[in-house]
């Protein structure tokens, strides 16, 4: 078939994206399978790409880059090597590929991998909003026939979610603060609960986002009033969800510096607070109230070894359903109404639908 | 022999010390021993006490306190169901006392105990300055015969390198940064080197403290300019000790947040950044930059079960030598000369003797 | 109140027990309380020491020994320190009260102090089979109102199951084989479940027990064949399961050497291998498939610190019932009838009742 | 250059080796490097080829195999992706290949890879005792200018001892027992001592294996009887090397199943066993007194990520020479001759050269 044939959505600058034909993919390594992308996530990165064209590294009118890392699709071909999936499979992306061949991939922490691919980031490692993505056959998943393409994308946040939940190596029994009732909070608190958490408290600033977490997952909701000092917060946090100890488990999705600060003063005696959240650079933290309880904090980046998979069997099993963070879903030309809706704060999780045929 | 027999010291406010008979005490549980106290050493906190009259709670003209908490003795008298140690047994002192019957302590981490009894800790729990000094027998430990009763002094700040070089979980071939150049600076280096630590890295910005440093232990010795930004500080120390992909654990002994910035902008992935020092209640964290590398930050608290034990063998194999770390003693009646000393910044551990019979 | 009142069931040698009043025990430890006895469960290693008159160590006319060790009770008296609990609490016992003082008990695992005062251990720990029984407050846990005091008797196996499943380090999403559908198998089975177990097999030979394990817990049985050799077993097992690759966990609650054999060649490469169950003192294990794999085989003695407060969280929560469980209850003084129970295999959990007043 | 080039030495069956030009490797994959092979050492699995053909699966006259598997050499050519390494670089050699691609190779534990090539492997995994070894990059490590190549060939064996010492989780201050005073257990011992082992005990039933052990290792050793039992070794054991409590850490490198029972027999409380030598298939082992101690059994399998890094800088640093170790070196033509003196127990660690240009 001659002529180009894969539609693809490149942002040039912030607020500029065009939608252009860009080069099918060819496979030339033995194990790398070409999907056919049907659904793409917008998360908060997206938005801060379209407002401002990049994080760290910006894309450029000369270097344009391929949007999109929350992905689903369908396999279209496979390398002469694939034996894990094949043609039609219907399957879940993890969006990143390390090296394999580094000492820290080699120990088991590829999500740390410095010569990691990661979908859509600048300026050369293109995404998925386009329609053929290709990516070796063991980073991506085949899902049960109970899930749904749409719900499929949300393995990725649910990824970030199971990561974080192991970092803190939760076990029943313990009791839970997740802060932040976005799409990564909520996902976090009922992977807390899948984990045998013995109460989940999840505080957000936001009571119409609090009332969605009391629905989505069996948790107490905490109004976190940003006129308090964090100390008292905290102590009013312990006395209202009756946990005169503190929480044993902290998992921060917000990245904001005076809940990081609530979450610190919550813990009880050797604690983990795990930050999940990205925020700015710097934050202040009570490490004096923290060194008497030998508080522990760790950070937690994307997702490695076995998160999808937990992640599809917390889905396939039932304990988790993601089906009611699905708020829209507009076709691929209209990706850019996707990203602003998700700027206004409009729904919870907004996709784009992948090229028709 | 009538009348009060137990001299002590005791402090009724800042710089207001006494030397007074106390009750001499008495053998009540089966398992508690008196020791005649040899020697005590010096510590910062005890020159905080000094100056302010205590750190959270203070003594007073009313609840004046038995000052002292690194110490060494001799055993004098056992209650009828110790077996552990005899009268004449020469000994160094673990000076604080958990409840044992706590979730905290039967889960082995007993320096988290809220129950605590810790020598000279305001109101009600006197320390070790005085003749006869009680305690449970299985808190104080054999010395051999190669270790001098003012070197045993030396146990107590050696154990708190050890807690916190163990929770670092340090292994052969790291290569670890020590923050700080003080007594517990220098043990924290000497116990990495102990436990296998490739290169250790001690960074101070006192020249002179550097100098006996590298003198103390097999180090490279780093010193701090305050003037630059700890990131490109971190990035000197990593240029200088050859160290490109930064330091795998952070031992962090100053509780000064320069320090603590330039420590962990200088962790490598996945590495582990451990705070010993204790200083301003709030500190200023590179959230942002141990995200990607997942660093870990741990706090840690005086030292737990097996610390002591693993001192004293560190002692007894010749790994390591505190000798050369005693720079004064003066006589019981003269501790307040000790505590200037140390005020001053003259010597790096300066003892007081016991009460002469 | 003159004269003696407190009766208990001793044994003074095989199939040799009697009903006779003891001392009342009397407090005098400040934190020691007395519970009236509501129910004592009977157990395996019951039935032996009325078949055997012991295990290791015997019971003798000189030495009888007060049975049982499973056991619930409501607070009758408490000493002048205790603060957790209030006559009239309806609580679960655990039965071995540790010395808290050995380097063991103070690193935190108190199950294995060599100076364990376990109930109804030959010669001089007594047991639960008595009007009265005194024990520290910290190893008494108060039930919630939804549990009867004769579920509270299951805490103690549950307790072992818990503290196997804990040493497994189960985690949500793996595949586990518990072997032996008794009092044990059940309970792990279901903590394992608990625990997030993708998969639980129970394994048995006896088809009735395994039909009750189905109804019990959500789990593929499967129905051990003793005439086939264990790799044979294991083979099939992994067929049956579909676990293509092994169990990521194995909790072995027989005891019996073919048993151990078919958990340890159904392992998945990397698998944790729990002895629950004890049986004869030498086994013939399969080391040469484990090494490839580098399994690893854990054992699991009692339950410690922790274990009981899960168990009962477990129960609060209604992720595990145990009232199916409960087969039968006889009155105090025919606590011998409940042994015989026991030993024909008659039900799964047969209680003895507590004094009448 | 025409014709072949590469000289090999084949293994056709039980005692048949013939030397013959096999096809020069020729880089595809741009990570791969060609190395000219200087050194191969002979252990005890070549012997069992030579002596039977092969171990499972055997060499045939159809189906001959490259022999050699512990290895040094020098850098010959490189593929165009190639940055750790240059022509003329002297390496160590680890000699197994992992797939990079599935979850075991992905979760860190690539010695366990179920499509691992191996040197040596038959049928198809050729070894090292050729003139050009092909492998990739990053399973070949630079040598410090003060190692040998000679030695550089004992950075294998040494990799399985600190595999097996890091699986034990060894720490400072620890007691350990090491059965068998082999190639594998001399290094075993060794980097225990390294790793801060407080005592090592090796245990062998040869003297003079023994005598040497006592001048390589600072060690206790000991003499087994094979007329006793296990337990009353054990028991003698520690008696002897005066470890009233048991030793911490056993590191058994015999395989043998009495020396698996002094082993288990001598576990302190909480111990840990790890098996690094191989056996016969099943083994009688003593779960009854396993289980009251939680005594936990590990598998340790070759050598995973990070073992020969550590294994070299045990080397760099001196803290483990094994100079020593090396007993004789023969050219490459007289492999056979080196296979047969290994056979009779002569030397330890015996070498054969590589092809002479």
């Amino acid at each position: 078939m001659p002529g180009p044939t894969n539609l693809s959505c490149l942002l040039y600058g912030p607020e500029k994206a065009e939608f252009k034909e860009t080069p099918t993919p060819k496979i030339d390594d033995p194990y790398d399978i070409l999907i056919r992308v049907s659904y793409v996530g917008v998360c908060g990165s997206d938005v801060h790409f379209w407002t401002h064209g990049g994080i760290s590294r910006k894309v450029s009118e000369k270097e344009p880059l391929i949007m999109g890392h929350e992905a689903s699709g369908v396999v279209h071909e496979v390398g002469r090597a694939v034996t894990k999936v094949a043609p039609g499979d219907r399957v879940a992306v993890e969006p990143g590929v390390p090296c394999r061949r580094c000492t820290i991939c080699k120990a088991g922490q590829y999500n740390l991998c410095r010569d990691m691919k990661f979908a859509a980031d600048p300026p050369r490692s293109h995404g998925t909003l386009t329609r053929l993505f290709k990516i070796p056959e063991d980073f991506v998943y085949k899902i049960p026939d109970s899930l749904s393409l749409q719900e499929a994308v949300l393995v990725e946040p649910l990824s970030v979610a199971v990561h974080g939940v192991r970092l803190a190596d939760l076990r029943p029994g313990q009791t839970v603060l997740v802060q932040g009732s976005g799409t990564v909070g909520l996902l976090t608190a009922a992977v807390a609960k899948a984990y045998g958490a013995r109460v989940v408290v999840v505080a957000d600033i936001n009571e119409t986002k609090l009332n969605f977490a009391k629905g989505f997952v069996d948790c107490v909701g905490f109004a976190t009033d940003i006129g308090s000092m964090p100390p008292d917060e905290a102590a009013r946090l312990k006395k209202e969800a009756n946990l005169r100890h503190g929480v044993d488990v902290v998992l921060e999705c917000t990245g904001v510096e005076s809940s990081i600060q609530v979450g610190l003063y919550a813990c009880a005696v050797g604690a983990t607070f795990v930050q999940i959240g990205m925020g700015k650079p710097l934050h202040n933290i009570p490490l004096g109230a923290m060194i008497e309880k030998e508080v522990v904090i760790k950070t937690s980046f994307r997702y490695g070894p076995g998160d999808y998979e937990i992640a599809l069997q917390l889905l396939a099993s039932g304990k988790i359903s993601v089906k009611a963070m699905i708020s829209s879903s507009v076709p691929f030309e209209k990706a850019t109404e996707a990203w602003e809706k998700t700027r206004k704060g409009e729904g919870i999780k907004n996709l784009i639908e992948g090229v028709k045929d």
